[in-house]
This record gives C-alpha cells, structure tokens and sequence, in this order.
C-alpha cells in the first residue's frame, strides 16, 4: 500500500547538496523522487555560480534520461509522467549574484527558482543565524527582495537570521519558506 | 510606394554595434526596423560579458515598449506585427565563453544566437583577418564550432582569417555567415 502510495505521489525533496553526477541522479530515480531543490552555489562567487549552473546544462543534455530542469510547476508534472526527476536549481546564499541587482533576473531566466538570502553568516543582503548581532536586512537587501517578487524567485528562509528574516515577512509580497 | 514596402518588408540588420539605450531603441522603432543583430561582446570576457546580456535583460523589461528579445524566427514575426524591434544578441568574438565549452548552451539559453570566431587578431578559437599568418581552426575551435552546431547558434565568419574561416566551413555542420 505504501508503495503504490510513494508511487502515485509527487515526492519533492526540499533542499539537496550533493556531489551531483550520473550515480546520484540513477539514484534518486530509481529511489521515485520527483522534484528536488538542487543546490548550485552555497558560497561561491558570480562567475563560478554561473560555471555551475553551466555543467547542469551539460548534465541535463547529457543525462536527459533520468533528469529535467524545472523552470514551472508543469514541468514538474512532466517529470512524474515520465519518471524523471525534475531539477530545481537552487542556492543557499546570494553570494552568486555579485552583489549585482540584474543577476536576479539573468540566472531566473537559466532556471534559477529557490534563493536563501544569507547561509549563516552575514553578506551584503542581512545577517546570518550564526551571527551575534543582527541588523536586519540591508539596503541592498530589500532590492533583492523586491527583485525576486518581480521575477518569481522563491526566498527561503533557512540559515538567516531572526532579524533579517522578520524584516522580510514585512517585506516580501510573496510567501518565503523554510526548506 | 518605397514606404509601402519598407513598412510591408522584415527589416533585419545583419549587426550593429552601439551605445544601447533607451534613445538608440526609439529611434530604430520609428526607423522601422524588425530586428537587428546586436553586439553584447567584443573583446570582453565571460564575467564581464554575463553582465552585459544581465543589462539587456534589464532593458527588455524597462524598455519593452520599444524592445524584445528574439529567440527563433518566430519572434521576430512578433516584433513585426507588435512594430517593435526584435534584439538577436550577438558577439564579435569567443573571449566570452571564457574558454570554458559548457558555457556555449549556457549563452544560448539566455538567447545568445549569432557568433564571430575571432575579432581580427588571433584568439583560443582560431585567427583573426589581420593576422600574419593564420593556423586554421585549433582543437578548441573545433569544439567550439561543434557545440555551436549542436546547440543550433550561427557561426559569424567576418573578421576571420582565411585559413580559419576555410576550415570552418569544412567542419560545420551549419551554413555560417558573413554578417
């Protein structure tokens, strides 16, 4: 029962980071996932995010028979129709925007939907929860905020302080969540 | 009669290079133009070229009154009836791909659609018109012009050196073009 069950459901793993490669992908294929929340860029720079999100391009060229990108919700319904798993590219940090308001809408267009704002420590967008002190969310980060309502990136929530997290509740026009 | 048929004709220019900006994009619109090759990269590299096709996303949001971005033919037909002016975004050299091959799909997935091989002098693709002597296509410009071919982005041959350009056009798989 429990497996017809698993097998009818979309099942969407909330945040991954892995050593990405054919045998992880196999795997959660033949494991029934249907979506994941993949991460690309914890606390890597502009240039080597977009090296990043370059190989996903390859692998999903290369490996089209276990994975597929997600840029929508329909794609993750096509994921499950052909038993693939739907791959939605992810980050634990902003770092990979290079503190450059238009790399918001640059990487959305390459498939970029789930955006955490700090990974427990501080940058140019708030405070992280590892930090003493928390200031809330900068200057820089109420654009980003705003930037990310417009074009439709989720912000997560995860790893950010509890000041710059409530300074984005107020903020956001769209719901965060917590992966 | 001539205006007749210039506002009946697809205008396309084959490539300009210029100044982009709001004042550019009115004037090519009440010119009538349909669409135009245009220049994001010339001697830049990827990081600074990234930012450069980030701007343009920017523009086609600001300007869209004026502007949209062409990624097939089809887009084109759009910008005609919709008497906008359609931006194929072009390059006069491959220093933006960085010498890093997954960069080509990761470019063409931003609509990136026409490229020169080299700008006059001699680059890791190959050389350019103005060069001495000319080598022909290097084992990385075989690779480029491959996964150009594959991802279905059209080889621009002006400002290439004889040799190279010969050895282009025996290896791809796709007619380049003079633009």
């Amino acid at each position: 029962m429990s497996t017809d069950l698993h097998k009818k459901a979309l099942v969407i793993d909330g945040l991954m980071i892995n050593n990405w490669g054919p045998e992880i992908f196999q795997s959660m294929r033949s494991g029934g996932l249907t979506a994941v929340n993949a991460t690309c860029s914890v606390w890597e720079d502009f240039t080597s995010t977009m090296k990043a999100v370059a190989d996903w391009k390859q692998w999903f060229h290369k490996y089209s028979e276990d994975i597929l990108q997600v840029y929508s919700t329909d794609d993750i319904l096509k994921a499950k129709e052909q038993s693939k798993v739907g791959i939605i590219l992810g980050w634990q940090n902003t770092s990979g925007f290079g503190d450059y308001l238009p790399a918001v809408q640059l990487f959305y267009d390459l498939g970029l939907r789930i955006v955490q704002l700090t990974y427990n420590t501080a940058n140019s967008v708030g405070s992280g929860c590892y930090e003493a002190t928390d200031g809330g969310l900068t200057d820089f980060g109420h654009e980003i905020v705003s930037e990310m309502n417009r074009v439709g990136m989720l912000i997560d929530l995860s790893h950010v302080g509890a000041k710059t997290t409530a300074d984005t509740l107020k903020t956001s026009s769209l719901p965060p969540a917590y992966t």
